[in-house]
């Protein structure tokens, strides 16, 4: 007797995530290993792949199985009928898509990311920009497609391939509160900033030694480097599966903790991804929840646990034990202060709390007029500098300090920017949680113990996989839906401790 | 109109040539970057990748394209018929292989290989036999069934497999004559390099060092670093595609010579790599011409380019710059003595050229052996220790150093080895007749300039591609068939030189 459709569609998914593994490690070669020459070779391996993939996700026989599988639910277990959703999500997104159109953006951000590389490191966006354009016309396409497919706006239709559920409502209502209380805020901690005294920290950070020290914390946290590996690239990153997670960061001889902080930050999308539920590995139902919870992880690791003065307490005596650095500026306040300051900066990964979600509202709002044909990319340095002039009050002295310092338009990934800034007040609400039902957390990670901490994450985020909405799975893990306020109630508790009036949340 | 049978051939094959690449990246990863414990991610992707190159080659579809297109070849180039000869050989070849047992293989070589590995660095065969027994059973089943099919005894389809056009009489007959003269002529070229004395090369080598040195060199042997990558690995192997090419080599601080000499072993290789025909890279007629022929390119520039006093005098300046190193040691003659030693070693890849085929005829008996079931894989360390034994004299400490020094069988590469030996000996038959036809070859070495020599390759050996048979190309470039006479007297030229009576041959 023939295995059920169901099982038949395990099978058939279990191959199609063998496929996304090898396109994963494709397109980390490209960015940490391959040859500058090579990249018209690989955009046509990934475009063999991927039309493969697309060719065997949309095929009648997996439209088939689904529709057997899903007329005769009975007898399946809740993951299995989650499942079942899953695998029609990502078959509905995936035949709205015309293989022809998925080759060529294939073929089309291969050859971006290649420019975009060089563009940047000359700082000569003109170098980029014919090739963005192919690029911005090819996810046009794609999302008015989509949008018809799925009955979604075109733009709404590119956020729910990378974070299912999260709609434009969501996106706006969360930055109407944050542009209400982020600009002020930022002013008034920068002020309060000025007025407290910060000592330097100097000593020489060569980056064989800053890698050193942020794979001993690595390991601390639990990255499994028997599993994973740590590189350096142009911009930090993950890639991989959960057998094999690939991280970079970049390290900076001048600055300590860039690096460092970007190690982590990707540590944090690992450890999501190692947790997820083991027995739906290779299954839709075991895959994370989107991007905006990807990003939630990465930065309640980044943000909440290491730049905490229960961190500080941990990591300055390696710091002085990997550099061989001592005085009153290693003490915990200093460095704390160093980590949470506040600063008008260019670079959106180099940001702090409070600015970071105006780098992003800025590429939010940039990318839905590049595919409205509002804004030509002809354009888009000038727009980008004009954006960063009103909601920051600087401007970029050259383009690779500007709109060259993201991969992101470079590999088609629009839509993508707000799941950023979601992660954050995600990242808060969680914390919360957490906060109030591990015992002694602070006490734990002084130590470098970051099992309580992980332990609360996988029960209540990471083990769910995919089996229910973003949205439910936070109500579940907090209690409470999608909103700013603690966002907002953490930055001012964290940033105005200690000043003379506490400002109205 | 649709296009023709063989154009629409062409598109098909040009999907298989990507899928191709992207599998030989997956390998190169694997060996040179990946996480150890990601051996069984790794696995099922290969074996889904491999399913799927497998399944599609041998589709009804391209059988129905071929039987059609070979039916007319009317209006077709010779290069066109040619590719049609070669894309029916690799179908024959595939569609004899059931793709269960692809897929089985695929898992069970990716498993050996990191128990391979491990055992070899732990010098414990125990670890391996359990993985090599099952891949020995495998390639047993792989290689009756494709015997059947192509009309060969089993090991001769795996020979072919390799090198299509060899056979065991090809390989016997050479192994014949080399058996007759090499152990004589061993003991007489150790007798008389023990009566003159030579030199020890002191000095420091770090391995950052010696990479350089290999990095200059191979660029200005044509290596583009541009479209290629050199890295460190167990084993010297060439990856990738042509437009790009990925060789290891390993760096030994107590060794000048060995981690340089494997760097340009596979530099050959990727030469020959880069020089086949543009227009046909992604075409079946476009491949190399079988692992008999690379390894003629490889031995050729590692062995009578390099190992030569004009390499010599080209290299030593290097040297002499790289590492700080002087003194009458480092003198022409000196040096030469050294890249001429011979010595009876236990291992291949380190081997000189008179003990070389030595090591291979080893491996040639045993692995019959094993395939036929007269040896049992448990018994496998003592047979090799006897055969190094009564072949060289010499007995492995340790399995590190005898069976496990290799990782062809772990990955199923049986049928493989003899071309190693016969590579030799078409180099030799080669490099007669290009250095009868490029002038002052010696000179243009000794300047490090080695455009003469690969212009000759490229024309005769790199852009033939797989256009004719390795017979034929070996005739069509030397006027000779394969022999083995060219290969002793050259060895006797070489390393009697100056001996009170010149041996017969």
């Amino acid at each position: 007797m023939s295995a059920s459709p169901y099982k038949q569609l395990e099978q058939e998914f279990r191959r199609l995530h063998a496929f996304r593994g090898a396109l994963s490690l494709l397109r980390w070669d490209a960015a940490v290993m391959m040859p500058r020459g090579s990249a018209d070779v690989r955009g046509e391996q990934l475009a063999a792949l991927e039309t493969e993939y697309h060719a065997h996700l949309t095929s009648p026989r997996i439209t088939r199985l689904l529709d057997r599988a899903q007329a005769n639910t009975l007898g399946l277990a809740d993951w299995q009928v989650a499942n079942l959703r899953e695998m029609r999500r990502q078959r509905d997104h995936a035949i709205a898509t015309p293989v022809t159109l998925i080759s060529r953006l294939a073929r089309a951000t291969s050859r971006a990311e290649v420019q975009w590389l060089e563009a940047r490191q000359e700082g000569r966006f003109e170098l980029f920009a014919p090739h963005l354009e192919e690029v911005v016309n090819l996810v046009r396409d794609k999302a008015s497609l989509l949008g018809q497919a799925l009955n979604l706006a075109p733009y709404d239709a590119l956020v729910d391939e990378f974070s299912p559920g999260i709609t434009t409502l969501d996106i706006e209502a969360v930055f109407k509160a944050l542009s209400r209380r982020l600009p002020s805020l930022i002013r008034e901690v920068i002020a309060l900033q000025d007025s407290r005294p910060i000592k330097p920290l100097t000593g020489k950070f060569p980056p064989n030694e800053q890698r050193a020290l942020a794979v001993e914390i690595m390991k601390a946290v639990g990255f499994p480097f028997d599993r994973g590996r740590l590189d350096e690239s142009e911009h930090p990153f993950t890639e991989g599966v959960p057998g094999d997670i690939r991280i970079t960061t970049r390290f900076d001889s001048a600055d300590l903790f860039s690096g460092l902080l970007g190690a982590l930050h990707e540590t944090g999308h690992a450890m999501y991804d190692l947790g997820l539920p083991q027995e739906w590995r290779d299954q839709p139902v075991g895959r994370d929840r989107g991007m905006a919870l990807e990003e939630s992880q990465s930065l309640l690791l980044e943000m909440l646990v290491c730049r905490s003065r229960a961190f500080v307490r941990y990591v300055t005596p390696l710091i002085e034990r990997h550099f061989g650095v001592a005085g009153p500026e290693w003490d915990v306040e200093n460095v704390y202060a160093h980590l949470t300051r506040v600063r008008r900066g260019l670079i959106r990964v180099d940001a702090d709390e409070l600015t970071y979600p105006l780098h992003v509202m800025l590429r939010y709002e940039l990318e839905k007029k590049l595919l409205s044909g509002e804004l030509s990319v002809r354009d888009l340095p000038g727009a980008w500098n004009a954006g960063m002039e009103q909601r920051l009050g600087i401007r970029p002295a050259n383009d690779a300090d500007g709109c060259l310092q993201d991969i992101h338009w470079a590999v088609g990934s629009f839509g993508y920017f707000p799941s950023y800034a979601l992660g954050a007040v995600m990242a808060v609400q969680l914390f919360e949680s957490l906060r109030n039902e591990v015992s002694d957390l602070d006490g734990q990670i002084a130590y470098g113990e970051f099992d309580g901490l992980f332990a609360w994450l996988r029960e209540h985020v990471h083990s769910v996989g995919a089996r229910v909405s973003v949205h439910e799975l936070l109500k579940d893990a907090t209690g409470k839906t999608l909103s700013a306020v603690p966002f907002v109630r953490y930055l001012e508790n964290k940033y105005l401790e200690g000043a003379a009036t506490t400002a109205a949340a």
